[in-house]
């Protein structure tokens, strides 16, 4: 662990002489973070996924979602995912959860929730719609940034702006049909972002906390990554609204705020890493690759 | 898992009628490649790491870092990985590996293996390389595409070409100086290509099979993820050069050229997925998207 021991070693003992010269890095423009760089979620947008390992906190984008996030709050709410199961882990692509009966007689029946939904691939942009664009260019969309605390592309000449597939972005499984999906299955990306299916799917949250739990599920040795026996998948013991949770044992968690001049910072500690370990700074930033960083909110 | 049944269904139904007319699709494109788009890559050049739950395949780089992997090679070779261990793993980036004690009393000593190398950040472009690019931009690199069966990234006014940091490649950790890293201590990207450290670090070469069983470590809870308790880490049985194992005992694969028509075909399918799930092709792709397959090759 010599690179660590050095890393430590080697920035306590710089910290003082070059302080004032120093760029800035990531953890100090955290450290110079104010309190209103900082956004607490929405309880209501706020899934828990109770796991045997621990609990997954996702956050909702209504905005972008607003019918797949409404059916995920019914199902959630009606206890549809409870007892249900991780059904598929595909290396460097997706874990996915949901129904292993689903189409099946024995399949567990929703009571209010929607088996299908009007697919939600895109939005049309909205003059009121906050936008901070990304200016390093994107392989994929001719514009990329942030809007709501979450990764964003746009099309200004089509007027369309959708969510991208970024490291942690959930998903709503879908069939043949783009109305197939509803919510019900949910998929997480866990690899290198699959910015194809962009447009392609629809995109309803991301995860906040406990993506470790979800990554290092067993891949599933089945076609697609799904598991061939039932004793390998991950049973979901609950899922919960955070709004309907006890007080005391709601995960509380503030997030950095995507429209800040701190956000803009972070960004750019992220293009041109000025930590002494660097020599040659990228210049440039993916939008996948700029964090935004959730934190444990203190009382 | 309606998405998976319904998608087999299809297919098969479809296939019949639309075989003239449909798209290739990547499967397609594999399915009608010749013996020759395929290498067998050089056995000197693959090391296999043993670990508890099976063999994970290496194949290194020597065009790109000639120094690094003759110095692996030596490293195997004398035994330095064998009783080693996995000391890190860190949510969507790397996975390390390396030994404990390093910088300490009771360090692995070293035999005939160097502790320091010269830094293979980059090569100079040769007139003689291959090189296959990739027409459709990148966010961190002027050019990109593929060598010698990696991918690469090129800066023609500074006459440098260099291996990128997309999923599965594998680098040699180094401390603050340029020089300080050997080989010793190997790291494989886990995560959302880590683009900024192109140029900044050793790239040796990538994973060819046997990636799930490095995803899917549990996380280290220490900084940087090393792991905090010495049970927690993983222990390398041994590593071998594929050379100097028992023919029968090999791993047997091939790689897809990336120098060919086929390539070029396999990159198009990517591109523009014409499967009938997708309803918007991406029309571009990223280059740490595109795969460069491996399959077991039959005797």
């Amino acid at each position: 662990m010599l690179s660590l021991c050095t890393l430590v070693f080697l920035s306590i003992n710089t910290y003082a002489a070059d302080k004032k010269n120093k760029p800035l890095t990531m953890t100090d423009v955290l450290a110079q973070s104010s309190a209103s760089d900082w956004r607490t979620p929405s309880p209501n947008n706020i899934v828990y996924w109770e796991l045997p390992n621990g609990r997954v906190v996702m956050e909702l984008a209504p905005h972008y979602a607003p019918k797949h996030a409404e059916n995920i709050r019914q199902l959630v709410r009606e206890g549809y995912f409870d007892q249900l199961a991780i059904l598929r882990s595909h290396e460097n692509y997706v874990v996915q959860w949901g129904d292993p009966n689903v189409g099946e007689t024995h399949a567990k029946v929703m009571k209010k929730g929607n088996k299908t939904l009007a697919p939600e691939f895109f939005q049309a942009i909205q003059r009121t719609d906050v936008f901070n664009p990304l200016p390093d260019g994107d392989v994929y969309a001719k514009q990329v940034g942030w809007s709501q605390g979450f990764p964003v592309a746009r099309d200004v000449k089509r007027k369309q702006t959708w969510l991208t597939h970024c490291y942690g972005m959930v998903g709503a499984g879908r069939d043949m049909t783009a109305d197939s999906g509803s919510g019900a299955e949910l998929y997480v990306v866990i690899g290198h972002a699959p910015r194809h299916l962009d447009r392609n799917i629809t995109l309803v949250g991301r995860i906040l906390q406990g993506m470790e739990l979800l990554t290092t599920i067993p891949r599933g040795t089945g076609a697609l990554g799904f598991f061939e026996k039932p004793e390998q998948r991950v049973p979901i013991i609950s899922a919960k609204i955070a709004a309907d949770v006890a007080d005391d044992q709601q995960t509380k968690l503030e997030i950095l705020r995507t429209d800040t001049k701190t956000f803009t910072e972070l960004i750019e500690t992220r293009r041109n890493r000025k930590d002494d370990w660097y020599l040659e700074p990228a210049g440039k930033v993916e939008l996948c690759n700029v964090p935004i960083v959730v934190r444990a909110k203190t009382p």
